[in-house]
């Protein structure tokens, strides 16, 4: 049933739309009482929203969920929410975005929707969050995860092929004639699942080739969460080695955009002296000199396959279990892996 | 009066809060009716917030306002979003994000709280709203403005001092020896009052050193609302010119940032071959190479302000006035205008 708007009210009583509006939020100064009972019976009519609170109520049906995600002035997550409150509008739903900031209890308190007793359900977009915790238990709200998934824990899950991205990008780097490939984006402490996955494609990756994976070209990111400030520290820190890589594989684009900075800064030029690679897809990618090679994955696929998976959650009266909905990704190339070093 | 917290009531009838928070979300399997009952307990001795949608409605604070902007790609405008986030949340207030896309007709949607009857007051960061229209009018809901109001628009605006911060920025490119200083970022069909500010202090500056505006040098932008791409296509045809400029300041980073790639592309060195600068302060600007010089408004104080102001509207019986609040700014320096051409 398609949801009745104030258009159609002010269609129906032949008053503009800002006439409606006034009638609703009762600033009743501009509107005549004729008017204004026109209005009130095109609505009555039409059974439309100035009741849509209590009915709400009555229905248990806030039609608000909440996206919990680390920090909106991360450019991917901007991205993650742009989609997200996209996709939710056209089912007719609100979104609350819960900024988590990197803390794991923030995370948790998001899962729970304890921010508004009108949280409907949750999608999450975790960084420090031990699913571990979570496996075998009950969760008080519908919730959908952004990312990889424990086994165990009961909900749904909406992902790229993690690993696949990650093996595709660090053989296109090997393909291109790097050899010495170094990662950033390892954090030691932190149980993200999604990060773990990326790790092992870049390592199947290097062993499908052959090349015996060093771990001093994977140090652990001393600066939690993934920011551009923490990707010139680790690019930093792996110029400082006796035998620095010939490319890095960022598990995230702001730590690529970091290490391009940090790259600047030592005078070293990508892609000659260093190859780089990202992961996310952002539009700053694009627009850097060079231009970054990078993994996107589909947002607004994934935004809508959310959106979809929570709702269904929501409205259904059965106990659904744990889903895993996979979207798709591109492999965009940039000049920053282009030297041919075969 | 402070706010009852999930956590008091957990403290109080000595359980953890994911225990209260089964309860008040009726995920009963865990919880034993003894245990169930104590929480109740303590809900109904605290006052707190399962009944909190039915306190909401009857005293009518939903305690939810709007956050009306463009897109949050944009990252000036996810930076926004998220100063806001957290300004509201302090004040235990949350937030819907309403994407307006370039639309004008969404921002006026936006202004009248049209997409949920819930919302209690609107804040806006305007791009195609003809304010003009607005002006003399009576609002359906308070209203804060992030940006340069019209006369007689009937809200609150919180802004920085733009034809100051513009002045400032264009007479450091003219201290640096820059000369045919163009600007990027002029609508010619958008009344937005925000740009025009920025002009005029482009143009006051100028005026002060005594350089001779030249009209070739502030062309009309073709792409709404500013993007990289559209900063990337202005700066192309700037270059087209006869006598191109020496220096280009853009009213938004990402349009300096698209001029960026788009001077790389032509084989043009920055900041020798041309000066640029911005305005927004995006963390960007301090990870390009080089490091672009920006304003910076203070956003936190700006969002701060917002809020406040707006919840000081919702919560008064009485008619406040428009209200200018003005917020602070920094000049910051990057490489892209260090040039000395004297």
């Amino acid at each position: 049933m398609p949801t009745v708007t104030l258009r159609d009210v002010a269609a129906r009583a032949g008053v503009s739309i800002k006439t409606v509006s006034n009638v609703v939020h009762n600033v009743g100064g501009k509107v005549s009482p004729q008017t204004a009972d026109r209005v009130r019976q095109a609505i009555e009519e039409l059974g439309y929203r100035p009741n849509l609170s209590a009915r709400r109520l009555r229905s248990g049906h806030s039609r608000v969920i909440a996206l919990a995600l680390p920090d909106l002035r991360n450019p991917y997550f901007a991205d993650v929410a742009a989609a997200t409150i996209t996709a939710a509008r056209d089912r007719g739903y609100n979104v609350f975005i819960e900024q988590t900031g990197g803390s794991a209890e923030a995370e948790l308190d998001a899962i729970e929707g304890m921010s508004d007793p009108m949280i409907e359900g949750v999608i999450i977009a975790p960084l420090l969050l031990d699913q571990r915790q979570l496996a075998g238990r009950d969760l008080p709200l519908p919730l959908v995860l952004l990312g990889q998934r424990e086994p165990g824990f009961a909900c749904d899950q909406v992902s790229v092929d993690n690993m696949e991205a990650s093996r595709q990008v660090t053989a296109h780097l090997i393909g291109r004639g790097y050899r010495r490939i170094a990662i950033i984006g390892r954090q030691d402490d932190v149980p993200d699942v999604t990060a773990v996955q990326r790790i092992d494609g870049y390592r199947r990756a290097l062993k499908e080739a052959g090349i015996e994976a060093d771990a001093s070209l994977a140090p652990v990111l001393r600066q939690t969460p993934y920011s551009r400030a923490a990707g010139a520290q680790c690019m930093a820190s792996l110029l400082e080695l006796l035998q620095p890589p010939d490319a890095v594989y960022c598990l995230a684009d702001v730590l690529a955009f970091g290490a391009l900075s940090a790259l600047h800064a030592a005078g070293l030029r990508v892609p000659e002296d260093m190859g780089l690679a990202g992961f996310d897809g952002l539009e700053e990618a694009r627009y850097r000199v060079p231009t970054l090679t990078t993994v996107a994955p589909d947002l607004e696929q994934m935004a809508q396959a959310a959106v979809d998976a929570l709702i269904e959650r929501i409205q259904s009266d059965e106990n659904i279990g744990p889903r895993d909905i996979t979207c798709d990704f591109d492999l965009i190339l940039g000049h920053s892996s282009e030297a041919s070093r075969g």
